[in-house]
């Protein structure tokens, strides 16, 4: 049996030229496409869809045995959705999905081509139930809550569809795949599974693969024989958008040592090469989400996303995102702002503000020191928009436990940072932190700026690259089957090695000399 | 993680005790099961149904981590079909289907046990289409036909599993697996796909291989995570339930040669042992099922199946199933007939009726011979039962195809009939047939009478076996796999062989040395 292809071989579509059956090969029509799929995908078995094996071999008769065929594998089977004439074919589309706690991103590929059709954010419904996972998990226990929760999402993507689909011009029934990537909880509630596990001693998820459902008893309204991947977690705390960004970073194609970090109110960090992989994640606190100071907000118009200060004039420049007048500041000002004050000595290396080096600026406010970003006669509010000390302790809390959870992990095993050749900054956040910064308040280690990327929506990036890429399903079973999960233990050593980090930069100035050279003038 | 086994291993269910998850074995209880049954059953990945997903870490935590798994496994991949608590467990069943054109034979099993609940038989309601099933594949193919066929035999089996439940005092969400052993057609009309390519050239069905579908997508009404394996089919004319039947007679469990006969219209006959397998089928034409005579008819009440006619007095000994009054006869009725008229000497070596010989039982009527098997004194229909020469013809002609369709075969491999160490009969037809008389007309070869085994409904026994030994699936797979299709090729050279095997019991007379001897005297 010969089998020729004529369209690249790089995703989930491949058109397969068949020798019409005869009396000397006389195998099934199913049989003949399903071993010649076999051979081409790499998998011992396909599975073919009911609704595809009803009319197969009429279809592939009046093809003259060339058929397009839309398929997919996960954990070992293959699946053949759809198949279509080779000429005239009607599309082919799938959707990728960024499954976040507050936002949810959507990027609608052609399955042929590989290229993007649109993309499209949406706010996460469950927001009106908690806009923290943890509220929803224990609303989730609530008689009905799960199926709420579940059905919140599940709606809202079945809407999210139909709108992409209006505008693209696409019908949602040529919809085969969807590639979701969403932390663990996100991934349960997505799943309709109790996500109550996590929160309680031992801290296990229900389940750790999903492997690809039918669309169907997902109730997602895409073709009714798709697929719906949902990536896999390693952990409660190492989500599935962490497997996707690893997969669309690359770990699997180097030797050399990366690490990926997702910084938010978890530090969810990832290390390795092609041969190990160990990851950890531990609580950073709300500081880098700039969910604590009173003007702390995320990021959007208006907000402070970079701060300079002149050290010899003390004189502060500042910048918000679109140009609009300040009226907050997001977790990588808030680090800029750190950064500058230490550097021009308005704040000592304890992270105390100096009220001398910080002249008309320092406030007193019921015996807590403050400092004024913002003038009142150009805060788009109108008042003057301040910092506290408390705030400042807080983002010194976050960045101490983001330097002492890499540290820790790096220690366990048996590098240094210096052996880091590529340091992958994932989400929305890492899209606007300043590596510069974060090195000089010590939150990051002091490596040449070039080592660090930012990943940008590494979740989204990841899932997209699953649905062009066929490959990227194998490494991210490889990956999800190789990672050592590495449970921090708060024990005196880690508390050790958090005290001496929540100075600036670090207790052990050596360990960043790029900043202390600054510093000393 | 230590796994131990409390009930037995051989069949679909087992019984599996986990470690309860900790702070240092934080695998999440999904895969903390799926690790553990795929490791107890041999298989790489395991899918868990989306419904047993769902509540499955509330309930492995609420059995203490202790549960039994239902579940099956077919083309490599493993499903677990449902979990419940090893202590007070609900039952688990099963449905095996011998899917015949005439008549459908459906047996409930336990899965735990592996004991039979209950049998029952029903009427193929596709027989109002067409008794035959050349006539529904034709009725297939126009408007609407295809669906109407499907959804007769598969309303009709929810229906009888409704009255098998209730005689049973079983749920119907109770079953969970069903394996169907059909010719290729009847597997194609159950699935609701087109059979229109067995009948067409190159004769070639839709596929061979169905694996294990969801209930629900085949509308079969039982557990909705239950899944229903049909079993493969080797061509158009060498269905599942030849495979079932194979599987049954164990051809995979010895290296002595066996044969499988299955006698009707159609001769399928399969040939090997644990090492290969060749398979082919042949036309033996409508004599053998009772469909060509007069009086012929199918076994049941008052039908005779036994007929001895002592040589010397030519008195003729008959005897009808249940002792009824004698109204027809059956194929091995004719076949014990034909024996008894040639060895009395009623009928000469080229099958013709001897008139001297016959005597008063000989009539001629339109110028065809007749002998009367019943006079009309003793008939239950008040008139002789009488048998035509054209009716021996035809009975010639279909012994005649079936020894040569055997030798073609033997001759294809290259052994001799004495390497044949058991020759299985299946069918209805197989538990009638007397070998002794088969072998005086020359339909199968003079072997040792121990040699011939009646495998009674063997595609309904190879069902249950593969429902109660999980071992079996792998011996359908292999033996799927691993036969060879011979294509009789109705060429010179088998005309010539067929031409020499209609004589009594053949012009090689040599061959039949047992039959010889008794023919002299």
């Amino acid at each position: 049996m010969m089998t020729s292809m004529i369209e690249n071989d790089s995703g989930w579509v491949v058109d397969i030229v068949l020798n019409p059956p005869s009396l000397q090969d006389n195998t099934a029509d199913a049989d003949r496409l399903k071993k010649a799929l076999s051979r081409k995908i790499g998998v011992d078995y396909i599975t073919v869809d009911p609704f595809v094996l009803k009319d197969l071999p009429i279809r592939l008769h009046s093809w003259d045995y060339r058929c397009r065929c839309v398929f997919f594998k996960s954990c070992g089977c293959g699946y053949l959705i759809e198949i279509m004439p080779i000429e005239n074919p009607k599309p082919a589309a799938a959707m990728a999905v960024d499954l976040g706690t507050t936002r949810v991103v959507m990027e609608m590929i052609d399955l042929v081509t590989g290229k993007s059709l649109l993309q499209s954010v949406f706010d996460n419904p469950q927001r009106e139930i908690g806009p923290d996972i943890l509220e929803r998990i224990h609303y989730a226990d609530k008689p009905g809550g799960l199926d709420h929760l579940h059905h919140l999402i599940i709606d809202a993507i079945n809407e999210e569809i139909g709108r992409i689909c209006k505008k693209a011009g696409m019908d949602r029934n040529r919809i085969f795949l969807m590639a979701v990537a969403g932390n663990t909880s996100m991934t349960h509630l997505f799943a309709g599974i109790s996500p109550r596990g996590i929160i309680r001693e031992p801290y296990i998820p229900a389940a750790n693969t999903f492997g690809a459902a039918r669309a169907e008893d997902l109730g997602i309204h895409m073709n009714r024989s798709g697929r719906v991947f949902l990536f896999p977690n390693v952990g409660s705390y190492f989500g599935g958008d962490l497997i996707a960004g690893a997969c669309f970073a690359g770990f699997q194609e180097s030797k050399d040592i990366s690490i990926l970090v997702d910084v938010g109110t978890n530090a969810e960090v990832l290390l390795g090469n092609s041969e190990w992989l160990v990851a950890c994640a531990g609580a950073a606190g709300p500081a880098l989400e700039g969910g604590v100071s009173e003007i702390g907000m995320t990021a959007g118009p208006g907000v402070i996303d970079t701060v300079f200060i002149d050290p010899a004039i003390k004189e502060f420049q500042i910048s918000t995102i679109d140009d609009q007048p300040p009226k907050g500041i997001c977790g990588s000002g808030m680090i800029d702002l750190a950064a500058a004050l230490f550097l021009s000595g308005m704040m000592d290396i304890r992270g105390r503000l100096v009220q001398d080096a910080c002249g008309e600026r320092f406030r007193n406010v019921d015996g807590i020191p403050h400092i004024v970003v913002v003038k009142e006669e150009v805060s788009a509010t109108g008042r003057a928009l301040t910092i506290s000390q408390v705030d400042i302790d807080s983002l010194i809390r976050s960045k101490a436990a983001m330097y002492t959870i890499l540290e820790t992990l790096l220690q366990y095993v048996g590098i240094r940072f210096e052996d880091i050749k590529t340091f992958y900054v994932a989400g929305t956040f890492g899209s606007f932190i300043k590596p510069r910064s974060a090195i000089s308040i010590g939150m990051i280690p002091d490596l040449p700026e070039e080592t660090y990327r930012s990943l940008g929506n590494s979740s989204l990036k990841g899932a997209v690259r699953l649905l062009t890429e066929r490959g990227t399903m194998d490494q991210v079973e490889s990956i999800r089957d190789r990672i050592t999960y590495l449970e921090l233990n708060v024990n005196q050593d880690f508390m050790n090695r958090f005290s001496a980090a929540k100075f600036f930069p670090h207790t052990d100035a050596a360990r960043f000399p790029s900043v202390s050279f600054r510093q000393q003038p």
